[in-house]
């Protein structure tokens, strides 16, 4: 029986990166949907849900992607409201490939550096990586804080990572080198989130800080949100500190988001979002 | 070479049930077209008739179907006016699964008892399911009835029938229990094609019915069409009477539906409307 | 790893000839786009520039067709700006066939008759297969002229050829027999590219013409383009010329398409366009 994915996005047209990525996981056949909404997706569910029985629904399965994250989340309550019983489909859900992203830069950093009760930041923290990776954090036991540089916009989005994924975050505003050094203040590690070509820690901010002991960056536009990171930096130890940048954290994402797509079609109730997908991380890193 | 199977939907989003079942069938790829339209049609049926020659073009066919009857009707028409001499493709027309689930529930209530010259109610018979049942109990030799609770509606769909299916089908009324009891007065079998959710036959009318048989019932959603049937019967005899539920009739539908999508591939002019999908469903039940 | 071809259609439902041919060409995955615009094109694009590295790039390539020549010319360009150094894929341009239908009829009319430096006509040439033609046979060393039956227009096609492969056509109206003779004097080689069942040169012009040697026309529709042509001819000598049909050139065409389609897997920075294109049908022919 072929293995069926079907794609979610709501994007006119459906991320080929999604489809080719799900091909070479494994599926045999990936059905594309654009323009999905709340209104269209639950017609398109019951189609995966009542046309294998039993042992067979596993191998079709959802996978929720495209470039319209919070549209997106949307879509993943509907999905999981539609199923019923042991009617159901595997699912995963990985828009702009948040939770791949944030979960290979948390697994990398975590792995180099105990974050257990540590203060970690999320440089503008603001964004589907940037939430995600904080709440992986606060997962494996670190006081969270993400900047941003307003500090109202830091806090919407701490309230934000709370009610999505029930975990604490702290804000504070970063928008100067005094007012990142006082962010990274007794921090063990920072990740920065923020947009492309935006340098967000200058090299004398972190070069010789006392307690700062890893460093990522998912930036791969130069200049990088890290001065003096290169994006090939993938362990890296610079001055006492392990650097992880955008590639050496991509290998581990597109890792994790292949793996990901295979294990959808071994169960039949398997739900790959962030916390799953930090655990396949960290399994594979 | 590989089974490709041109999936034609009117909805904008094509069916994921009707590319799935087509996987499971043996298509080695299923193309999905939304929005198809009386103008954009012809182009893509030319796709299939002049990609592939002579005895390779039954290894491309095409499949009618999404949820939008009569504009699928409209468009059965446009294609198969497409195709000329030996230039054709194999196609099977199957909106809202119409033609399956009335075949599946009359092979299934015909073999239970011979209806030729019989009188045969189908309640609710005004939607796709419905009339494609009464047409097909016609095509076996019956005394068709429709009925819906405006004799203006049940009328109108009789007409339809004749119109597409060159058959006769009778029409009433039956908006209570009395006008029910009198439109299965003297027949051998009552069929339900209604909305999901509405009882259409009470308890106290088949039970100890002079000349009832075989009742049958397509809508899964309690309360069913026939008090005191269960989905799950699949020729159950209570009180003397043999009983169908819609998932007794979806396992052969679904058996059909799979059947009749491999045969398209065995020659490049076989056309799947009503007459020859009743046949498959006799053969298969 | 899966060959996956990604499909770029400037139409809104993207073209069931392309896919086709294409899985008879080897892909083994189609990803099919319609509706692709200038905007909306570069992301598709780095869908599959960014999902295989180094050497599998090659496994993902990309076919730019559809009707909508012009429109199809301007994604072509967008899509090979889109690549940088190595990360590239195979590019493949035949939007309404036109380079491998133009590709066909010249190689099979070269072969026939040395164009080097001879006077060739492309009469009506003033569409995508005429102009294509045209360039190839300059490719071909020989002078071209291409008709029309406004002056104007061939003279404004002449001028688009040049700009589009920086080769010279010459224009010349052609609008009955008279300036048709006139166009066809001292020519070796005629192609009629005109509209469907729109005849162009008539019998008594090329039967016992003083040096026309070879006559081709892509024209499916009868009246054909050249009178007394039959869509079958596939080298047939009549009254000394060699004649090509629709058909003849068509056979040829279609194992071009299919031939350069399965070439793109084997490197990762092919483009086949015109001239790439011609080169495989001189290959094939």
């Amino acid at each position: 029986m072929k293995k069926i994915l079907l794609q979610l996005d709501c994007d006119s047209l459906p991320s080929v990166f999604d489809a080719v990525t799900a091909y070479d996981a494994g599926a045999d056949i990936v059905l594309q949907y654009g323009n999905i909404t709340k209104e269209n997706v639950r017609d398109l569910v019951y189609g995966v849900m009542f046309t294998r029985g039993g042992d067979n629904l596993k191998f079709s399965a959802i996978f929720i992607g495209g470039s319209k994250v919070i549209e997106a989340a949307e879509i993943l309550e509907i999905v999981k409201s539609t199923f019923f019983g042991n009617v159901r489909n595997s699912v995963m859900f990985d828009p702009s490939g948040c939770n791949t992203t944030a979960a290979a830069a948390v697994a990398k950093m975590t792995k180099e550096c105990d974050v257990k009760g540590q203060k970690v930041v999320v440089l503008a923290g603001t964004g589907p990586v940037g939430q995600r990776a904080a709440a992986m954090f606060a997962m494996e036991g670190a006081k969270v804080f993400v900047t941003s540089r307003k500090l109202e916009k830091a806090k919407r989005s701490a309230e934000e990572i709370k009610a999505m994924f029930g975990l604490e975050a702290n804000a504070c505003a970063a928008f100067d080198d005094e007012s990142t050094k006082e962010a990274l203040d007794g921090a063990v590690a920072a990740l920065c989130t923020g947009a492309p070509g935006v340098t967000l820690i200058g090299e004398e901010l972190w070069k010789g800080h006392p307690t700062l002991r890893v460093l990522g960056d998912v930036n791969a536009v130069p200049p990088l949100g890290v001065e003096g990171m290169k994006s090939s930096f993938n362990g890296e130890v610079v001055e006492g500190k392990v650097l992880f940048g955008s590639m050496g954290i991509g290998g581990l994402k597109m890792r994790v988001h292949r793996a990901c797509v295979a294990k959808l079609f071994e169960k039949n109730d398997i739900v790959y979002d962030a916390k799953s997908i930090l655990e396949m991380a960290k399994e594979l890193s």
